[in-house]
């Protein structure tokens, strides 16, 4: 049975009330909510986890290879900009990451135009709102 | 009876023989069969047209605002680097274009991580390999 | 008896119905009919011509200089920006060539506040609206 | 009846005399004419200033708003490129304004291919030699 | 018996006429005529084409891939600095491609310094005027 | 009665200590001191804070929100120039933020010119030393 | 008894009737009698000047060492973005200068972001509104 | 009796495991190990800490300064490339802190080239590898 | 009978008490009693002027080509970084104009090292003191 | 008789055993003998020098002019990337050089796709290996 | 037997008596002793050359490889900032080479924080002072 | 008795014969004796050396100050844009080095705008022809 982290970045945990006209009204436990139904849907496992914390971000993508997960849908927030450290542990392991953000950061401030991340994750999708991150799980278990 | 365009620009004809080390072995027909097959199983119409020409990529886009299609998965290959003729053509029409890239642009040379098609889409999509094109559909479908 | 080539370039095709906050609600054929009666109205010729392809537009700007025109008022559109096979084209002519935009350029996105052709075109002008094509037909008719 | 300001800036009173290659050999009170005369031809009033004072450009622009003028056609000569304080001024009243130059900016120096003004001004035109002045004005009077 | 191909892009048909001081006077049917002489008198078959189009002259450079080309002189003139489009053409195929230009461009404009072919090219020259295409072909032909 | 939360950001518990000609031997608690007595003396209340942690600092924005704060004084020292997620913070609540430095921080490293907070911030001031905090906090309570 | 000069630079006399959605609707009058009345009520003398010219601006920096002032409040409007004759003139008196803007610089167009003026300043302060000035009065007169 | 700090950043907990062809196969208590047993045989302490959180990383080097250690050797790990934090903690303490890169970071990706610390450290060594640690620790030591 | 002017910018007025430590303790008067006494040895007439208004030393180069001076021994001040406008009336006149700085300019700021004035020079000098306009002088006069 | 110098630059001695991937292993000698070869073959004198140290390549261009050399095919290596003095050396004399690289510079690291040679050189070949030195040497003899 | 080189580029001569605030009062013979003593005790060889000519080290470079040295120690200098002669040098020859600088580089000028060398050095080394030299030999004998 | 270096560097030795337009057709062996006779008619001594080695140039600065020169006149000639060795030279020794150049650097091409060497040098003069040499001496003669 095959197993995928969902793994939210900062700021994250407002989503639903922050700047609704970006992000829209879904919170972060709907989204939590549709992947793993999804994901149950396909006979897969799904774990969910929110943090704030750089550090703690690293971690977790460490953990995702230590307990053997096949894979990790992962919107950094605006880690993804600037975290070497996270780029860093993405590229240490060798479990596929695939980056995601709900609004298109193309259309938005130029800042947000680059991801350190992107070099070093499987792939990329962005603009989609929450869909993107079913497809994120439909293109790691491949359905 | 939703109907979607797949638009494949410059050299996309190659695909499958083409540095298969990095475009895959997958032919251009092979994908255009697999996403209209997609499209068929949800009961959607899917026209595909490839060129080499960016005056008739940008004629196709207004053919499609024109013909009423409900939205293009657009993989311009190397226009999308700096086409901002094409980037008019999308911003010009209401129907929302998702940008597709087969490979991870940010893997690979610098010139190819910035595409000026990418502000002016609905969503952007890349490393996906031939899949791509299917999640793209499935966006503008919202299945 | 002067005549005088008026160049369309891409996405122009559309104008009236394409973002018509930024580029009014007047059509292509509107504003060829209005530069034609006025050039009529100076005992001159006006030949209109409008293109999505850059060879193209290379090929009238070539036709202008054989089939001895006396000027060429130019919107290129979005290869303004970008073509430099039309600023070749332009600087091996010896007829004079006027760049004109509908809307100011200068007020819009960073990329649009450059074009390539400016440095070899007898004179610029933008923000005037439709009225910019016959500003430029009096420049090049000296009236 | 409309009134319209011809404003010139920062060394124009040297022209005629000033790098005649450049700019020819007509004098400001030879252009000063000429729009005049235009202007009187169409029922609409002229007042001509120049200065070379920062300063003075400033609150000649200011004054424009204040004595109720229908435009300003603006060749600022060189504080074009780099006058902050004269951009916030054209932005901070109704008056529309139109930014002329002699030459074509676009063919000479690097340093002058960039105006401040232009984002501000209504429209901008370059190229024309004297004639620009009444191009501005026949922008101004819609005729 | 090898067969190579000899490619003008881009305004090279004016080629004699167009700005002489640099180009010289040679007309490119006497350039085409000199290399196709070359390649008799060493036993070679030369076939020559000249187009304005990006998208033409990526079909031909995947048309001599396609019919066997053992090599491809091109010189893409303005397309040569800003096509990726060619460049991914040149990359895509194993046929070996000679990038030639008439003039030095690195005496020339700064934008001409830059060729985005350059670098999927087997091989460069510049500045030799119509020698240069003998001296490609030469560099093919191996004599 | 209202109340503001005064935030305190890296290496801040250090003030009174590191680089004293730079900060001044004024400490912390003494600052905390300052503005708290301020605030009771215009019958406000205020809450102190400092954290070294990024992700700490995020959550206190977020907490401040949550808790009803009218406003927040805040020096988050080096994270001012690079962190993103605390700007992200920020401009999701709906809190006004004031961003504090005690140094001139114009006058100091390229590097510290520039704060990534500073868009997203009601006010700046910085160079006023330890009374910027008493400033800030007035600016807030409007007295 | 103290003295302080309140120094308004170029555009500043249009205050109220420019961009209020940017400056508000207080005029200068306003700001000037606000900041006189807080000097007064602390016991200081308080002189404003306005000019739209960068040399009277020089020369008025100058007098306010000449004739022993104990600090100027400065907002220099657009001649902060790039006059260095103020900066130079600052930098040559002692007498300390707090630089004011009414909106939030750093929220504005990207050319207002940088002041060459903030590294020879004392203290710099934005974001404030009116208040601003006052603010400034009370850090040069230390209450 | 001489005390030092070895102090390990982001993701060097996974030394041994991470990309092995850059890093090798030595892991972070191997070289903690090492370094402790060379500080033993020079008569002096070694403590060893990893943290992946910048905050910890932080109070750390705030800790060195407060318990009198004589140096610390750094591997602050992606953190260099960007933490101006650390930067600044390492500016705040008189400790001298030795800067060290088991791989040549100038032979690699171009962000790595950049270390925002080194400016600020007393010396930097990258390329040498697990030993890099014994030569900052004999260059603390003085032997 | 030759005659030169002698022409100071902003802030100049200050010399001696200005930043002594970079400009020294000569006065303005002193420099120019010693360049009139040098000017009358060799039987040159000189007059001196110094102003703080960009316009106005605008207008004094106007003034010396129309009152037939030999030559302009310019120190501009801090208007020399960023007058084109003086440097337009330079390029107007074919008065030869030698451009001093009593510091070398290339031993400060940054910002200094440049001088949009230099192009259009007849020769530069800096960094000899008040000894500069000697030379200056001489290298007009030829002596 | 024509003669043609043959002057091959910095570490160029260690052809044939340096980095063979890139420049084979063709030695120094191997090249010279080539090229004399076809100058003899062609009735032409041929003279071959190499030097690590740049102020001699400066002095072997000099002689080439005082000798009377036809022409100069010139790889300076390294140098070729920074050595204006080369540069200036060869625009002094009016010998023609061609310059030439045995690999395809635009295909290596950034720093070598710009020769600041080139511009003052009569043409550039690269990527034709040892073969280069022939063509060069053609070019010259026009044959 | 090991057998290193310690290369000392251009001023290095100076070494005791060049701006002993930066660099000490050790002599070049002083360090060259402590080194040559070390690799004694080592029972390693240890040749010792300095040369302030760009084409001397680089030959130097080349010995060290044609006489089997088992590595270099390089303080080129200056010419560590720009000498791609020398980086080119370096890489053709197998030897490891380790970079010293005296001084931390990265704590001095702009200019002096690229080293051309670093990207193809083993190891680099800086702010050790005289006992980088020792540390890098170390690192060579591996001890 | 005072005595001065008369030092030219890359090229210089063409002098007369180099590019009459840029440089006038006055020899080395000219200017060195006029400069020559200026120092005997002041009673000073006055040395003459050109070079076109780097090294060489660098070791001439060092024997300048190891053998008591009061002063140095230095042209660099092209290494005045790029050589940080001779930077360095001249900042290592307290000898005053006059930076003379013989055409005005700042109207020639954009790469020759920037001298590497102005920074250390006392004074820098630059389009006085020869007659510079003279200057530079009198600079350092006082006189």
């Amino acid at each position: 049975m095959k197993k995928i982290m969902v793994l939210n970045g900062v700021n994250l945990n407002l989503l639903g009330t922050r700047e609704p006209q970006v992000y829209g009204t879904t919170t972060l436990k709907d989204i939590e909510g549709q992947v793993s139904a999804f994901c149950d849907s396909k006979g897969a496992q799904c774990a969910c986890f929110q943090s704030n914390h750089e550090g703690e971000l690293v971690e977790l993508i460490h953990r995702a290879a230590a307990e053997g997960y096949d894979g990790v849908v992962l919107n950094a927030g605006a880690y993804s900009h600037y975290s070497i450290a996270l780029r860093d542990a993405i590229a240490s392991v060798p479990v596929p990451v695939i980056e995601v953000h709900i609004s298109n950061i193309y259309a938005r401030e130029e800042f947000r135009h680059h991801s350190v991340l992107s070099e070093v994750c499987r792939g990329v999708l962005c603009g989609f709102g929450p869909q993107g991150y079913v497809l994120a799980a439909r293109a790691l278990l491949g359905c």
